[in-house]
């Protein structure tokens, strides 16, 4: 069946979540969102690209820090209203400098920081 | 740092996205919503409990399915507005019987079915 953006199901905003998780280790990534269009940017172009709500603007995700996804496999899930985006991550995901954005665990009751920012050579 | 479910940021419904993870295969398995008590719920009882928007009703996944979602690590995002759940599933993810929602891609144009339902032994 061929794949047509507009069969997405969209939210009232003309959103969509995109999680982002490394093609090789597994690891989430980040969770960020997409409309119509940066979906089909996303697939003809092969660079992850979401839409900034803070922005209200593309997000060539990389474009400025260089930390680009390249998008590895596409996926969408049973109801058409998430995206999983399997890609392959230059560098560190987070603005943080963390590999992924879900470096904080919440155990027995507690924050607990899972991750450090990666140095310069990452 | 303690932490306090009314720390995370909900959008204005009063929900935040949460991922649920294989935590021993790695796999994304669905995503789905929560609200603040479910955020409590989860946490006290360990078992994933998400908010349903369709039935605007807490909902403990697995309660009438088996399909149960225990809580293996509970994570959130840099920005408090995305949770990611480890889990160790009992059984298929996805209402369709297929270990995970995400069970379709989208390659060079076309839809693509990843997996199959589970069958009733699953």
């Amino acid at each position: 069946m061929n794949f047509d953006p507009q069969t997405l199901r969209y939210d009232e905003k003309g959103l969509i979540p995109a999680i982002a998780q490394d093609h090789a280790s597994g690891q989430v990534l980040m969770m960020a969102w997409m409309n119509q269009d940066a979906v089909a940017q996303t697939l003809a172009t092969g660079r992850v690209t979401y839409w900034s709500r803070s922005r209200q603007a593309f997000w060539v995700k990389g474009e400025t820090s260089g930390h680009v996804q390249k998008l590895v496999d596409f996926r969408l899930d049973c109801d058409r209203d998430c995206l999983l985006l399997l890609v392959e991550q230059s560098g560190p995901a987070c603005h943080t400098r963390r590999q992924s954005c879900f470096y904080t665990a919440v155990r027995e009751g507690d924050e607990v920081e899972l991750m450090a920012p990666l140095t310069d050579q990452a």
